[in-house]
């Protein structure tokens, strides 16, 4: 499967960035900013609509869907690269977090937020 | 290096959902309003601070801010999968886009956005 | 009617920033980036209920709720005031283009982005 | 002065919103997602510049920032009409909470974040 690397995506933007000298605007604050607006870009494309119409909606704009998780996946590998912060491990270390907080036995069928106010 | 593939990543995150019955919670929009949440926790840790109380800042809260990566990574891979997007691929087609709307040549130096308004 | 007045909510915000000399780090940069924060916290709010348990959510967190309005509009009020901007005659501005944008006759019934896509 | 009073500005926009039928359409949940989205069409407008650039950013750029702050004012006032919040309450309520938690003699000259810590 080709692109399925981090450190080979995150390659491919690091070469991207410092082909253009680039680095001197990507703070971690800024890249954090960066992450923030494609967030709620993406957000905007499900937004006023519920049910048959958001499926549509969905459908009908799934590029521009892709284009903006590409966006977002992109901001946080440089941050994730400029603070020295190993992504997959986050992720995982995560995932361990969530497996203590969330416990099957507790969670299975309950909405994450409802079950913090138990 | 462990956790470096998006699919295997992917897979953790599944497995995890799957054991709790989460999907009926996650829908696209609240897949992309968690990702709003998440990537503004993460800007609120740089909120307020310029300079050496920044970089202080980032150096104290490294773990937070990984955390929180990690959750924007969460969320952005159960949207991808729930709706059929190759991740990898979408960040790879993000950076031929952005190879031909910013040549080296043009935007070396420059921000961004500043080269947009040329 | 107390605090019904735009200016004079405004100057309460602003005495409350001169007394703590605080402007120094209200750039609207900074300002603009407090409104994101404070806005998902709003929403964090909303987040993963539907139907009767987001209703009780609602009910429940009714104080939160009022309190992120508070910091909404205490950063909207700042920034319009620092950038001399008629917060008033803004929202005016935006309800005419809104009236041209969106007559009657046509929007009646129908989400505006719905309408947009027409 | 026109349009400085909340309740006027509330009416109006509750008089479009009545004409359009589209009080269906503003659900809380949708309110606060499209109060997200405006804020970071805000922040956009400030990302990736520094300095002069920013400030002509700002100055060019004058009449968007007037919209997008009449855009986030438009959710607010729908948000505490609909959820029957007295929005100046709220933020002179806030206002007390802030004189409590930030009390001159400690918080002059410090940013909140930075006295937070203390």
């Amino acid at each position: 499967m080709p692109n399925d690397s981090l450190s080979a995506l995150a390659k491919l933007v690091l070469d991207f960035r410092t082909a253009r000298d680039w680095k001197q605007f990507h703070t971690p604050k800024e890249l954090a900013i960066s992450l923030v607006v494609e967030a709620a870009e993406l957000l905007e494309i499900f937004q006023w609509r519920q049910g048959r119409e958001l499926e549509e909606a969905i459908q009908k704009r799934k590029s521009e869907i892709s284009d903006e998780l590409g966006d977002c996946l992109h901001s946080i590998l440089l941050l994730a690269h400029d603070l020295k912060i190993d992504l997959g491990e986050a992720l995982a270390e995560k995932m361990r977090k969530m497996e203590a907080k969330y416990p099957v036995a507790k969670a299975k069928g309950k909405p994450k937020k409802y079950n913090e106010l138990d």
